[in-house]
């Protein structure tokens, strides 16, 4: 599982930092979440073909977050048989794709679903490759989603002095076991998997949470969260027009990783007026309350290990 | 007069082209030509500001031509009263600009001026600070609209033997006939500025033509244009798909320039299926109809000169 930065900006592309935006790879399948004017860009930059984008993740109808996807679904359409395109976001998501259709004249040839945040009847989760894409909403200037993404469990780790102790041999025997199958020894015993192997083990989770003051939901979204890519807009210099903006300081969005027991912390949504020099300030601020807090770049690709 | 080519590719940005638009500079005032996706990051690396951008015309309802518009309006906005902005352009402009921002929230703080074609009642030309601004429909698949700015003329030459012959020492007196007053000679003669002025010199002449066939309104606006900007998006080989798609090739555009009697010719709106190394065979291509054609880049200033 990688995450690539497409963007680690805030407000408005810049030649340094696009807007932010985060691809998710897994087995060769794809999920993008936002897509601010230009991002197209960093795909051709980093060489990714998109025809096996599932989904498109919006934050909020803010131009930054939204502007470049019409972009996306144009280049999408230059691959050959591409499958439907599922764009989940905020209430006019799908107004806003069907503006830019009917008053641009262009042509997909795929399909789009549509999942936009209904409080009535929103559903929990969507189901991604046995992945599950959770949103919750954050506290922002605009209502604004958060999202986090759960892979599917694990089996637990095989113990092979259990199988040897219960008369299971090495061999292909072990090998059904670990694939769920109860076997019978040569003894003649019945053994179930459950008797050889430890508990399931949780699978990967990563949090992409921008725009957003420090909320509950962001916690809820971040709680032992392996990677959380979450804005840090501001030095603490600017604390109070952070919180003007309802956005967070590098040290707010370190303090709600923390607190939520995120593993790694990278920052993103980095405002304009910064340079290159500030980000020293916004990582030194942030790793005061997360150690091994980060600023994330345009195009840096993070592996996300296997939990143990 | 500098005219910056703002982008240079068709189609979709790309990182070696972002899509074609042309930024004409004039005694610090701006108009722009055509505003494809990411285009601000153009004016971004060429460092301008745009409090005093006057006029965005577009030439056609096409993602790769449009879709940048709400980008720069709002990097506009981050500008100190920066005073209305006019967009001219096809019909539906208008609608597509409130469209993004009613789906978008956005908040600009300044007028917007809308002009549209409008085949009944359409103005022959606007006034952008004593220049005229000319459109004229094209030929493509959608509706497209070329356009011409005309600089004011100048006044003729001075002519100091005349005036001297005419009994009007060098001096003030020769000032204020170069201003255009009438002045009392020493003698007590009134001598009027066209005994000592040549003919009216015109006045610079730039075309911004993309994308289209060869047509007749083509010819019309290159006509003795100092610096046409037109379409050259295909080499030769790729003639018959110029055609079906109502485009041009490199040649085309080169015949179609020298035969409205251009006096340079930059191509723009590159495919984006070409590479660095197809340049040289755009510009041989072009260059067999008119000789000193050049295939455009991003960031390429050229300076118009005055003419004779």
């Amino acid at each position: 599982m990688d995450c690539v930065i497409l963007g680690s900006g805030g407000m408005m592309p810049m030649p340094a930092r696009m807007t932010t935006s985060l691809l998710l790879r897994r087995e060769g399948r794809l999920i993008m979440f936002d897509a601010g004017e230009g991002i197209q860009l960093s795909l051709k930059r980093c060489g990714f073909g998109i025809k096996n984008l599932d989904v498109v993740a919006i934050s909020h109808m803010h131009a930054d977050h939204v502007l470049g996807l019409p972009g996306i679904m144009m280049f999408r359409a230059q691959c050959e048989e591409p499958g439907p395109l599922t764009i989940i976001g905020p209430p006019g998501i799908e107004q806003f794709v069907r503006h830019t259709i009917e008053d641009l004249h262009y042509h997909l040839g795929y399909d789009l679903v549509f999942v936009e945040w209904n409080v009535q009847a929103r559903p929990a989760a969507w189901d991604w490759h046995g992945h599950r894409l959770i949103w919750e909403p954050l506290e922002h200037s605009t209502f604004c989603l958060g999202y986090r993404l759960e892979e599917a469990a694990r089996p637990g780790r095989f113990d092979p002095a259990a199988a040897t102790a219960l008369g299971v041999p090495p061999g292909p025997l072990c090998g059904q076991l670990q694939e769920g199958r109860a076997v019978t020894a040569p003894d003649g015993r019945t053994i179930v998997p459950a008797a050889v192997m430890g508990p399931p083990r949780r699978g990967r989770i990563v949090v992409f949470a921008t725009d957003t003051m420090p909320c509950a939901g962001l916690e809820r979204l971040c709680a032992g969260a392996d990677f959380a890519f979450i804005e840090g807009m501001f030095t603490n210099r600017h604390e109070a027009e952070a919180l003007r903006k309802k956005h967070m300081t590098a040290a707010q969005a370190a303090r709600a990783a923390a607190s939520a027991g995120a593993h790694e912390l990278v920052l993103v949504h980095v405002s304009p007026r910064y340079t290159r020099d500030d980000d020293e300030t916004l990582a030194q601020e942030a790793q005061e309350f997360f150690p091994t807090a980060r600023v994330g770049n345009d195009l840096d690709v993070y592996s996300v290990p296997l939990p143990d």
